[in-house]
């Protein structure tokens, strides 16, 4: 039966995130809603290069499923765009080999975080950025970004929550750039936590404005403690921006 | 009484438009709750430039309202931004004399409207602009324009609903041009009926995709009947953009 790989992008704002979960609208759930249609009522699991929570959106998700329906990719394509609702839509469809798993093959992640600047909150942004428009000392975060940017235990950086045992993690790249009023934040590792990247972005904010010294990083890291870092940012801000495979 | 002017911005989205209607979200509804918080309960009303339907955006609509209130402008600004949701924005308030008033004394309006031409709808433009994927003739759309361009009676590009009885309107600028991907309307005029742009709009689209030719615009206008036109483009890609005053 073929496996199908699939480039997805969805508007978080009106899901209670990736995963199914009863009585919720979900991306998972709407998406095997209209795989069963396509297949008269049939089941077709649906599995993702990993979750995003609720509010997050995706510019370049990745799931697959195998079906054995077989006609051309572009098809695939269209029928989604048909079927599926406006905030989502599947951008790319491949034919992948038997072994292909979104998850277990990955080889990274980028995720971007976007700030918005502006004074007042322009109602256009309001799910689509996290409204910061506070002083921030640029300098400071940069300095604070040196000593994230690695090989760490990321068990402060990460929800209490987080139900895997070893949380060594590698940032690859981590930097940030102001661009139309926005603050972009940019993270690409082989792997994030749960809850990873808005606790940094949110840890980065208070280097920003103050509360946090950039050197602190390096204690807050040590103590291995999640009450340690700043807070999480919230999801509206978060886009998981690409998928990594070989 | 001071009177107060405000430019506001606002999606949409989550809007039954602008106008209080029962039981309904609308932005002056929200709009007199603020108000009311600010006079401990009492009923201050306001009025606006103009209506605009469910769906449809505003960056520069623009309000009046008399208060007794006085303190400077820019913290009327902040209070606003306090207190109104996250959809709609305060971003000018200006202390006007007392005959004053948004609707009668517009000089003119600015519209614009928004096309995604992207060939997959993009989930995050869903709600800003009408997505209309396929091949548009723009030399036969510019003709078109020419012969709406100027005075003219507009009854077969206003809904049968409209009740006023003189439908004589001067379009003073109209054109469009293609960025990033949208193909942006632009509408500037003393005043437009109702769903008047939405009708020119759907029109256009209309003669770029060949169904009616350009020159038939001008038969259009003189059945004086809305059945001849074309089409109500969408709400969700239409902006109030600006409001004149002398």
């Amino acid at each position: 039966m073929p496996k199908y790989k699939c480039v997805i992008a969805y508007d978080g704002t009106d899901f209670a995130g990736y995963q199914v979960q009863p009585e919720k609208r979900t991306i998972q759930s709407e998406f095997e809603e209209v795989l069963a249609k396509m297949h008269k009522g049939e089941i077709v699991k649906v599995t993702a290069s990993g979750r995003t929570d609720s509010g997050v959106h995706a510019k370049g998700q990745v799931i697959h499923f195998e079906s054995p329906l077989t006609f051309p990719t572009e098809n695939w394509v269209k029928a989604f765009s048909a079927l599926l609702p406006s905030d989502i839509v599947v951008l790319e469809v491949d034919i992948v080999s038997a072994d292909f798993h979104a998850r277990f093959h990955t080889t990274g992640k980028e995720y971007r975080y976007f700030i918005a600047r502006s004074k007042l909150q322009d109602p256009f942004q309001r799910n689509y950025a996290y409204h910061y428009p506070y002083s921030l000392d640029e300098k400071a975060m940069k300095e604070a970004i040196s000593y994230l940017i690695g090989t760490h235990d990321f068990t402060s950086f990460c929800s209490a929550k987080t139900e895997v045992i070893d949380k060594v993690r590698t940032i690859q790249e981590m930097d940030f750039n102001e661009t139309d009023g926005f603050m972009v934040f940019r993270f690409v590792g082989e792997g994030f936590l749960y809850n990873m990247v808005r606790i940094l972005v949110g840890t980065l904010l208070e280097v920003g404005s103050g509360k946090i010294a950039p050197r602190d990083i390096i204690g807050i890291l040590d103590k291995k403690d999640r009450s340690f870092a700043g807070k999480t940012a919230p999801g509206h801000g978060l886009y998981l921006w690409k998928v990594f495979y070989k």
